[in-house]
């Protein structure tokens, strides 16, 4: 579909507080009031028409940052209404991050106009909010978007200079900046860096750490954008905003303070308003106002707040940002999803990220089947019911760890910390110092964020929390900082830790309900992505492990060739890889050890009847259970060739899991050739000794 | 000695503000400015004079924290002094915290008298200034601290039932903290919970996650102390610090904003001192005052500051919080070392840790060799007369990692970022992005803290920084969450990292310089604590490899019987090993990879020419270097029987490095032992294939 038919069919779908009337005119909202900034507002919302095509071109004409300074206030506005039709037709196609770029239109392209990137650093934090900043930066085929040999749905370094983050882990950037600023000052450079942050990051520790740091060295440019997208900024705020920011940049805090007292006894409807924002009374609103104060009391500088969706004001506050020559905060309002009214009515998370959907509707393309995320969330609601000792805990991902049921059932039994990973544990170790047992459940590459305190809180203390990982194992689409490959290997060395890998929706029950029994020791169930495929049944079982598939034609002293330890949702590969070893006339015992630490005490023995020890897993190779069973097979004393296969300790280009699959070669036939050509040469040729 | 001996001897050591005249009376320092607690100071310091019996005797009464509540003013004082008198000759003998505790004697009392442990809990930050809290609940034989069988360092729950956390690692109590009342409030339960943290712990990222959590329920009663040791605290401050604690618990924050300006404007000195405190223009002091507006913002209610060797006014300002039924802080200002002339007189760090110290003097009692650390400090400097683009990073330990010569030589090139690793490490995947090399020097320990980052912010991105990874392997006596076992471990994960562990001062400065030049990948040098062995030296090389002996007598197909793998200064029992192999008639090429990670590409073939692999590394067995060689085997279709020896992976009790090394058997006997056995087993029936 070429651009403009595109923008033809989107044109419709996208709302938003800037309309266009029919024709063509844009309709300031009502919702808008006046301001300090309405003057600016006016030149932006000028009547002039742009007609189709000069608007449709805007955007395939931008080649890089400095295409935008060209361009006239009703050309910024078209681009930005020509920017958020082209995310909504094309996100929805390819599914990613889409109510945080929506937010972001008017910020990026205020950020590119007042720096000059790449000479300027421009920051991501998290970095999922820089779909417009690739668009800006020459990058704007989104066909591809998160696909193998597609653009990244992050940053990435490789496709742009424009680019200097590219971790998808929260909260690193104002570290970075840091590191960046000191650089500068090191080299005598007295270039600006820019970190733009959302307000949900700004709860994680590592931001604060680097605030402590940032405010004390008053001569080091630094620009912090908090783009802060509370739902709960209203219009009357934002007026009330714009005149904050005005009064604070002219006149000081001390004025604003007594300013703001005033206000309070003055207009009682402002003024209530003002009281709920600068005392949080309402969840979350604490981040909006709460920095502000306290960015004083550290030293820093502030403008603001912002209306986010104001070019003219964010050029404005962005120039005295850039021209003040030491750390300065601009705080700016955005609304996630804004322009889309989608997005706009979903009150759960504005779209923050999509899968393919009907750009009209907003809905899911295809129904996916039951996933793993949801046979947890069940679970735990039976749980709930059951023991009244069991909490949950979140880091700000209530809906997408599935613990949203568990928490409309309980709701004074449910912990959202925010992103704030290393609380989550040590607070967990906390509700288990008193008696109760936390399930902190979280996607597995976000808990390497707190190894320190599973190791050294939990599993020291000898508390029982339960830790379930989801999205486990190979990812894909998202890329390196998503896969959680780590989780298997970190967790292997910790003392005492228990780790179950369910091989199906059965386990995940099965293992979430033994897990949460265990009272003196940290126990971890984790796994997979997406869609759980069908039931695994057991043959047997021997000790702890179950048998998948018992060896046809045992013979001689081994019951089998090979014995192939099956991980999680590795079981039907491993099956797979048992046919494919028979057909070769090589014969395989499967078992699944469902909990793969410690090493089930049978293994060793159950090996010893075995000529080659096989494990497959969806985790990096190094220090993942692969070999941990080498290591126990050492201790006992057997000394047989094992193999182990996972994931190679890389980091991952994005690409759907089935194609990394391949591509590392984590698949039957390519595990099944190996097995065979091992035990091939050992027919042939005995082990020395 | 008995108790009363140590304490005639000792008297004459202690110093302090409040010193014992001539006729044993107290005799109020000349610099504790008059100010509203004068009256309760009169009360405690009042003219009754105590004779020795009782005074000595006073401390050996207690046997629990309720034994506190009988005494008079007057004893708390004498409680006070005895205690400091027995630290100070204890902790000589035995090497520990001395200045923390020396600071926390009368709030540590407080607590105890205004809370009721372990029915309220009461958690102690990093722990290390708990050996007051200790001598009040029952422990008061410190005669072996830190030693085998003796009291820990730190609290511990095997110790007592007042002995809540016993994590080592800093800035998580805050996190506890939230978790135990958020237990209480679930259970219905309303005691209060007490956290003591101090100042510098505030700025690692984990306390400000806690505090964002915990100022969100009003209704969970939390007292946090901050234990503000900041030694800028001066008498001038003091008394207006009294002051505003008074006018901040009765009158609200406004009022103590009204009187701030004003006194700002009517006394232009104390104004000027107020000013500096406020807005943080001496580094510290930041610290200092800054969390007061901060945790105003967050909602928390605030007590403070408080003078924190005020026995009267702690306890007012402790029980106003116990009674506050909602998260408070209370905000104690203390000296570190108070009362012992040669703590206050040491600017380094005031005798925060000490080894064993001649009392009168604090110097130490035996001179060590030249450490590890110092190696490693006097490189550092010449690196940064080499090279320009060399920075340097610590959190928070600018000298126990031996970067203070280094701060002395390139005060520009020198970062303390607090205790913030995480930051520590972004920040300096910031520097390396711009261009410079950092060097962040840390307990290896505490690198945990970071892995996240290690991984994401600088491997990801592919950026040039090292990091030397100081007390790694057993250190002992500080106990399970000291020791440095963890490190090779969780490192072998991170994809790129070269990891250097050097045998000797010759291959610290080597490696040092050689990690120095990796420009695309993270280095790691870590070595161990104390003094570092004579030079190991290289009778060969076999690729990356020193060779540290060759087999004697090569025979057949293979060099040797074993091929040892020596890691780091694990070389001289190596060593040792290969001669006991040898007089049991089993030959050894011992090998030392310098570089672990990756291992070496010389390395299987080099394998495949013995029998028996063995590695020897001090760090825990699972994931280490044992295991990454045993892989590095495998994938090298090299299916040798390897023994990895290392630390077992538990949580060890402290202890001095001998006896832990001895009890897990990482020593030469041990080791020729089964490798002996092993060899004869091959010898006798080779392996099955």
């Amino acid at each position: 579909m070429a651009v403009t038919e595109r923008w033809h069919r989107a044109r419709r779908l996208v709302s938003g507080r800037r309309t266009l009337d029919s024709t063509g005119r844009h309709r300031p909202d009502r919702r808008t009031a006046a301001g300090p900034g309405s003057d600016a507002r006016r030149t932006v919302r000028g009547p002039r028409t742009l007609n189709e095509e000069e608007r449709v071109a805007l955007l395939t004409r931008i080649r890089g940052p400095r295409d935008l300074d060209r361009l006239t206030p009703g050309q910024l506005a078209a681009l930005a209404q020509e920017i958020r039709t082209f995310l909504v037709t094309e996100v929805s196609k390819t599914g990613g991050h889409l109510g945080p770029n929506l937010g972001v239109v008017e910020l990026t392209i205020a950020l590119h106009r007042v720096f000059d990137s790449p000479r300027d650093r421009i920051l991501f934090d998290t970095g999922h909010q820089s779909y417009v900043h690739k668009l800006l930066t020459g990058r704007q085929d989104f066909s591809r978007l998160r696909m193998k040999g597609g653009l990244s749905g992050y940053p990435s370094r490789a496709e742009s200079e424009h680019d200097v983050i590219e971790n998808s882990h929260a909260s690193t950037v104002l570290s970075y900046a840091d590191g960046l600023a000191k650089a500068n000052q090191i080299l005598g450079k007295n270039d600006p860096v820019v970190a733009v942050i959302g307000d949900g990051a700004l709860t994680g520790g590592m931001a604060w750490e680097a605030l402590n740091n940032i405010a004390d060295a008053k001569d080091r440019p630094l620009v912090i954008v908090v783009n802060d997208n509370e739902r709960s900024y209203s219009p009357t705020i934002g007026g009330l905003a714009n005149h904050l920011a005005t009064l604070r940049t002219t006149q000081g805090y001390e004025r604003f303070l007594s300013w703001g007292k005033d206000a309070l006894q003055r207009t009682p409807v402002v003024g209530q308003q003002l009281f709920e924002t600068l005392h949080g009374a309402k969840k979350g609103l604490k981040d909006f106002i709460a920095p502000q104060g306290m960015f004083e009391d550290l030293g820093l500088k502030y403008i603001g707040p912002i209306d986010g969706h104001d070019m003219a004001a964010l050029e404005s506050a962005l120039t005295k940002a850039r021209g003040f020559g030491g750390p300065v905060i601009v705080h700016c309002l955005t609304e996630k999803g804004r322009g889309y009214h989608a997005a706009e009515n979903n009150d759960e998370d504005r779209f923050h990220a999509v899968g393919v959907i009907h750009p009209e509707t907003g809905l899911p393309i295809k129904s996916a089947g039951k996933d793993w995320t949801s046979v947890f969330a069940e679970e735990m609601v039976a749980l709930g019911h059951e023991r009244e000792d069991i909490v949950g805990i979140t880091a700000a991902m209530l809906h997408p760890v599935g613990l949203a049921p568990f928490a409309e059932a309980f709701p004074d039994r449910i912990f959202d910390v925010g992103i704030a990973e290393q609380h989550a544990v040590t607070s967990a170790a906390g509700l288990a110092t008193n008696g109760l047992h936390p399930v902190f459940a979280v996607y597995a590459t976000f808990l390497n964020r707190a190894f320190d305190q599973v190791l050294m809180d939990v599993a020291l203390h000898k508390l029982g929390v339960t830790f379930v990982l989801d999205r486990a194992g190979v990812t894909g689409t998202d890329g390196a900082s998503h896969n959680g490959m780590w989780d298997m290997s970190i967790l292997q060395i910790i003392p005492t830790l228990r780790l179950a890998a369910p091989r199906d929706a059965d386990q995940v029950r099965a293992q979430l309900r033994e897990a949460v029994e265990v009272k003196d020791a940290p126990t971890v169930v984790r796994y997979s992505k997406g869609t759980v495929g069908p039931a695994v049944p057991a043959v047997g079982r021997i000790g702890g492990m179950d048998v998948l598939r018992a060896a046809e034609e045992p013979s001689g002293a081994h019951r089998a060739d090979v014995l192939i330890v099956s991980v999680g949702a590795m079981a039907p590969t491993s099956l797979e890889v048992a046919d494919l070893l028979a057909a070769q006339g090589v014969t395989a015992t499967v078992v699944d050890p469902r909990w793969v630490k410690p090493v089930d005490a049978a293994l060793p023995g159950l090996a010893a009847e075995h000529r080659v020890v096989v494990t497959i897993e969806d985790n990096g190779r190094v220090g993942g259970v692969g070999a941990a069973v080498a290591q126990a097979l050492r201790d006992a004393d057997v000394d047989l060739p094992v193999r182990d296969f996972g994931i190679p300790q890389e980091f991952l280009d994005h690409a759907s899991r089935a194609e990394i699959l391949a591509e590392i070669g984590l698949n039957a036939p390519d595990i099944a050739r190996k097995v065979t050509a091992l035990v091939a040469k050992l027919d042939a040729a005995p082990v020395k000794a």
